[in-house]
């Protein structure tokens, strides 16, 4: 049986897309700038990746998100012609630490707490993660950040990393996530895995990570199913 | 003003010559052993900063405070003549993850916590301290370990290392402890600073630490009062 259970936390525990576009389109409207601001969230996102990989590839020293992010938006700004000052940028830029929570999040973690050892495991760097887990009250046992490793996942210290520092080895530990793909590394790695689908997590045209496309140790509907799942 | 507080919190937060001691007795009990329970709790304690000296000087590789604590623990058993099994002496050395807090601890951390982002920095290692505030319910927003930067207090990429994953300079970042050279350590890195005595950590003869001796940003009779200083 596992004893530690690491989360995603972007689209596993809360909804950027949403989250996101409701900041957005609010400093848009103050600055008098019309533009659609769930177009402009996904463009963000979808340089999520990109922005890390040159870190993982080891183009460019370890940078924390906040830092991946901030560059995202500069750029971002331009495009859509909305002009921040520098402390303009810097607030909306944590939008990101305040990422609203899906319905069964927070429900589902404190059943989970009271048998398992729970901590995020994310690419959002320390304090991003603090900042959101103190505004959603997300109840985690640690905060185990990838910036703890300064690296990115899916790097293989990231997974076994956290596993070291629970104290634990990696069967004792499962990854949970909304993303395939999270899960086949956790699993290659020997992380035991939950599965739990967010089909809104890419808005209303969602084509991927509908569906389990693993073989997952658990598969759920959301936290609380979890829960139930594992005698919670 | 600070943004978030540091915690030493082997004598500052918990209790530790009392509850090793009756960890030890207890297993001394049940293996017929007569022994001076506080003698070896005293004894384990003693080797805590030798042990990482070593580490800190380079002559060891990071080891976490677990298998430090662990080899002080084979060493004593065999002074003291308690023959346990591997898996006992695992269970004994676990006590360090079973402190009582002191009494004000979770009444002042509770009220800190509305104002402030609360983390240890303890030489702990992640999953002891994880483990101690599940059992005390000690209610960090983080656990900076100094594992996680694979170093010991006072090391300077402790205080600095945990200000910066924080994503905050040090001055807004005040460590808290009941051991004046701890802060003088924070102190000389740029970090603010509390004094909380804490006059029978090392027993009833206790010789240091009954006072402030440096000139720290507050000076609290414990937690309770520190949140009351700080308007909590």
């Amino acid at each position: 049986m596992h004893v530690a259970m690491l989360f995603d936390v972007f689209g596993t525990c809360v909804d950027w897309r949403t989250s996101v576009t409701r900041e957005v389109a609010a400093v848009a409207k103050a600055k008098g700038v019309t533009l659609d601001a769930a177009a402009f969230a996904d463009a963000w996102r979808a340089n999520y990746q990109p922005s890390m990989e040159v870190v993982r590839v080891g183009k460019r020293a370890y940078a924390p998100l906040d830092v991946l992010h901030r560059e995202t938006l500069v750029t971002l700004c331009a495009q859509y012609g909305l002009r921040l000052s520098e402390a303009e940028t810097d607030e909306l830029n944590f939008a990101w630490h305040r990422l609203d929570p899906w319905r069964d999040t927070v429900a589902g973690l404190d059943r989970l707490r009271k048998r398992f050892i729970l901590s995020p495991l994310s690419n959002g760097n320390v304090r991003l993660l603090v900042d959101m887990a103190r505004r959603a009250k997300l109840p985690w046992d640690a905060v185990l950040s990838t910036e703890v490793f300064k690296a990115y996942k899916p790097q293989q210290q990231t997974y076994l990393g956290a596993a070291a520092m629970l104290g634990l080895p990696p069967e004792q530990v499962m990854m949970v996530a909304a993303h395939n793909s999270d899960l086949r590394h956790a699993q290659s790695h020997g992380l035991k895995t939950a599965f739990v689908a967010r089909p809104t997590e890419y808005g209303p045209n969602q084509k991927i990570d509908l569906a389990p496309d693993g073989d997952w140790t658990f598969v759920a509907r959301d936290f609380v199913h979890l829960a139930e799942m594992l005698g919670c």
